[in-house]
C-alpha cells in the first residue's frame, strides 16, 4: 500500500499527498510501520524544494500574506506546498471558522497545496509529523514548501532547523506590542518582513522596517555575506512581495555557493535523528507503568524544592532502564 | 562522609566548598551517589542566592568585569561565587597560563569563592554540575552567584535558564564583528553592558549602548514592566559597575513583587528533571552495546540521505528498549 500511494505521490496528486500526511500525522502503530515505508519509498524524490518557514505573532497577517505571497508564486510559475504548525491548536469557534476561510483564493490555486494543523497536536511529534509533511511534498514535485507556526511557542525553534530560510514577519509594532513573540526569534531570522504597509499605517511599516533594519546590523549575521533584509510588505496590495521572492532566490544560491545548502541538510538529518531517538526514549519512559504511576507526585516534589531532580531522576531511571 | 561535608560546607568554608563541587563534577558512579547525598542534604539551605548569568563573546573582557564588578560587590557587604562554565575547553596553553592568572585580586578576597571549569569537561553535563555547584554556593553562604559562559556555545541557553538574571557582556562592536556570539543570546539578555566604556573607546561604547538600547526596544521583553537597561562600563576604571548592582538588585525586587520568581524557580526545578532524565536516558542509550556498535554508521547513513532519521530511529530504539 504504501509503495501505491508513493506512486500517485509522486504523480503530483494532492489528494494522494492528502492522504500520506494524514498518514504521517497518525500515532497508530501500524499507521507509523506504514508512514516509515512511504517515507523510505519517496526519500531519493526529496530534498529539491526550498524550505520556507514563516512566522510572526499573532495580528501579523501571517494567513493573507501567505496568500499574496502564494498567488505571487504561482504567477512565477512556482509549485507551492504550505503546511500549518500549530501546536497549541486550543482556539476558540471564531479563530477555527476564519481557520476554514483562510487563504481561500490560494487554495483554489492549480499549482498550490494547503494544509492546515492537525487540531489537538501534540507538541512532541510536530518537528518529526512536520519534516516528514516536508518530504512528501517535495515527493510530490513542490519546489517551494512554506511551514507556517504561530511564533509563540516551543515550536518556532525546531521549525527554524528544519527549514532552509526562516522567514519573520512582524505587524507595524515593537517592543510591549510583541507580547505573542517567544524571545530570541527575531535573531533567529534570516528575512524580516514588516506587513500592513498600505493606507493609515504605511508611514509607521516604513519606519518599523527602518528600525529594525538599524537594529539587525548589531547582531551576528546569520550566513556570512547576508545582511538580513529588512521589508515594509502589504498583504493588502501586494507591495513588496516580488522583492520578498527575490530575496529567497538570492539566499538559496548564496546557501548553495557557499557550501551551506549541503552542510545544513546533513546537520539537520542528524538533529532529526537525534530528536526522534530522544522522543522516542521519553515516550517509552512515560508510557512505562512504574515510571507513570510516580511522575505526577516526583514533579510536584522537585517543583516545591522538597526533592533535588538529580536524586528523583536518577531513581526514576534506575526503575525505568533495571526492567 | 557527605553529611560532614555539608556541615562543614555550612559554616562557609572554602575548601569544603571546592572538594564538595569536585565531587558532583566527578562522573564516577560512587562520586555521583555520594554527591546525590550531598546535595539531598544541603538542599533545605539553597535558593537564596541571586543567581546571575554572564556571558559575551570572547574579547568582550568578561574575566575583567567579573573581577572589577566583584570587588565593587565585596565592598557593598556581599559575598560572591563565580562559577564559570566553558564545555568547549581544548584551548591552548597560552590560555589555560592566563586563567591562573584570572581574577587576582579578585580570588584573593575574604567574601569570594572562584571555581574555574572543569578541564575537558563534556557538555552532556554541564547543566547538572552547573546546577548543583550553584545549590552548594548557596549552602555555603555566598548570596550572589554569578554562572560565567563563553557565549558561543550550546551551554547559553541551558545556561539562561538556571539563573534568575542575564547579562550580557558586549565589547564595543556590533554584527559581524560578533561572529563568536550564538544567535538569539543578545534577546534573552535581561541586562546589556557594553564594557571599554574608557580611553579611546569610550565615545564608542556610549554609541554602541545608544545603539542597543534602541534596538531593544524593538524586542519583546523579557519579563513585564523590565525594559532592559543598556550600560557603557569599563572594567578598568569601574566606571558604570555601582549601577550594574542596583539592576541587579531592581531586578531581583521585581522579579519577587511580580510573583516570578516563584514560579520560574519551579519551573527551573521541572526543567532540570527533565533534562536530567534526557540526560540519563541517552547516555544508557549510546552506552548499550547493540548500539555503540551501530551509531557511527547510522548516523552516516542519514546524514548523506541514504536513510531517513524516523526509520533509522525506530530500529536503534528496538534494539535498546526490547533488551
Amino acid at each position: 500500500m504504501a509503495d501505491d500511494l508513493a506512486a500517485t505521490l509522486r504523480t503530483g496528486d494532492r489528494r494522494a499527498l492528502a492522504r500520506a500526511i494524514t498518514l504521517v500525522e497518525s500515532t497508530r502503530a501500524d499507521h507509523r510501520a506504514e508512514a516509515e515505508r512511504l517515507i523510505a519509498a519517496v526519500l531519493p524524490h526529496t530534498g529539491g524544494a526550498t524550505r520556507l518557514g514563516i512566522t510572526g505573532p499573532p495580528g501579523a497577517g501571517k494567513s493573507t500574506f501567505i496568500e499574496r505571497f502564494g498567488l505571487d508564486g504561482v504567477e512565477r510559475g512556482k509549485k507551492l506546498a504550505v503546511l500549518a504548525v500549530d501546536p497549541a491548536s486550543k482556539r476558540g469557534g471564531g479563530a477555527i471558522l476564519g481557520d476554514k476561510t483562510r487563504m481561500m483564493e490560494l487554495s483554489r490555486a492549480e499549482a498550490v497545496f494547503i494544509r492546515p494543523s492537525p487540531a489537538g497536536a501534540a507538541t512532541g511529534g510536530v518537528a518529526r509529523r512536520t519534516r516528514e509533511a516536508i518530504l512528501l511534498c517535495e515527493a510530490a514535485g513542490f519546489d517551494t514548501v512554506i511551514v507556517e507556526t504561530v511564533g509563540a511557542g516551543q515550536s518556532e525553534t525546531s521549525v527554524a532547523e528544519l527549514v532552509d530560510m526562516f522567514v519573520l514577519l512582524l505587524p507595524p509594532a515593537a517592543g510591549d506590542e510583541l507580547q505573542g513573540l517567544k524571545r530570541g526569534v527575531i535573531e533567529l531570522a534570516d528575512l524580516v518582513l514588516i506587513n500592513k504597509a498600505d493606507g493609515e499605517l504605511l508611514d509607521h511599516a516604513n519606519r518599523a522596517a527602518a528600525d529594525y533594519a538599524n537594529a539587525l546590523r548589531l547582531v551576528p549575521p546569520s550566513l556570512r555575506g547576508w545582511q538580513v533584509p529588512v521589508r515594509a510588505v502589504s498583504a493588502l496590495t501586494g507591495a513588496g512581495v516580488d522583492a520578498v521572492w527575490e530575496d529567497v532566490a538570492r539566499f538559496r544560491v548564496l546557501l548553495e555557493t557557499s557550501g551551506e545548502w549541503v552542510r545544513r541538510r546533513a546537520l539537520q538529518a542528524r538533529a532529526a535523528l537525534w530528536a526522534e531517538i530522544g522522543d522516542g526514549l521519553r515516550e517509552a519512559f512515560r508510557a512505562a507503568p512504574e515510571i507513570a504511576a510516580r511522575l505526577a507526585g516526583i514533579e510536584r516534589e522537585v517543583m516545591s524544592g522538597a526533592r533535588t531532580s538529580a536524586e528523583e531522576a536518577r531513581e526514576l531511571l534506575r526503575l525505568f532502564l533495571v526492567r
